[in-house]
């Protein structure tokens, strides 16, 4: 597993495909194993365990493997990545209004 | 331009790519015209107007012509989606953190 920053780009790569959200959305209410979480999703767990693999590359899971049972849980990074990302352009975007707000005013 | 609420999984596939991540980038200073986006990007105009529309059908861009100029301009809708997204499973995976915490102080 990778400990560095996540990538943002891998991050939203992995957060586009709807089989991957579905993985995080059942994580996101606790750690399963690999196998419990295959079987509602109506694919292989081959395809899981791809899917789980795109996750750790991008911080968005970390898996761990208690005795004979790999279990998977969120990995808060990769969300936070994401998160400041939008955060940032969001806060950049209300000072550019701001100042359009103060340049209408100060023509009137 | 849809005005129907962005749908999730194209908002986060339109923030993979890097050069659609760059032209948010840009809007976030404020709106500008399609033209002037696309001279710093060292890509053609027709590959600008590509991702262009993907940032539109995704709730991230707006775009209106004014007289022969079409200005492009951040749409806070996209962005909104994607954080609220994040911010539910951030939730879920807060109170099932607290859950297993309960837990382990009842087993003590």
């Amino acid at each position: 597993m990778s400990r560095n920053k996540p990538d943002i780009g891998r991050v939203f790569h992995a957060l586009g495909d709807p089989t991957r959200r579905a993985i995080l959305d059942k994580l996101s209410r606790g750690p399963i194993s690999v196998s419990q979480l295959a079987a509602p999703l109506a694919i292989t767990l081959a395809a899981v365990v791809q899917h789980l693999q795109v996750l750790e590359e991008s911080g968005l899971v970390q898996t761990a493997k208690l005795g004979r049972v790999r279990t998977c849980s969120l990995e808060p990074a990769g969300f936070q990545v994401a998160a400041q990302w939008i955060e940032e352009r969001r806060l950049h975007w209300d000072r550019a209004l701001d100042a359009l707000g103060k340049l209408l005013d100060e023509e009137k």
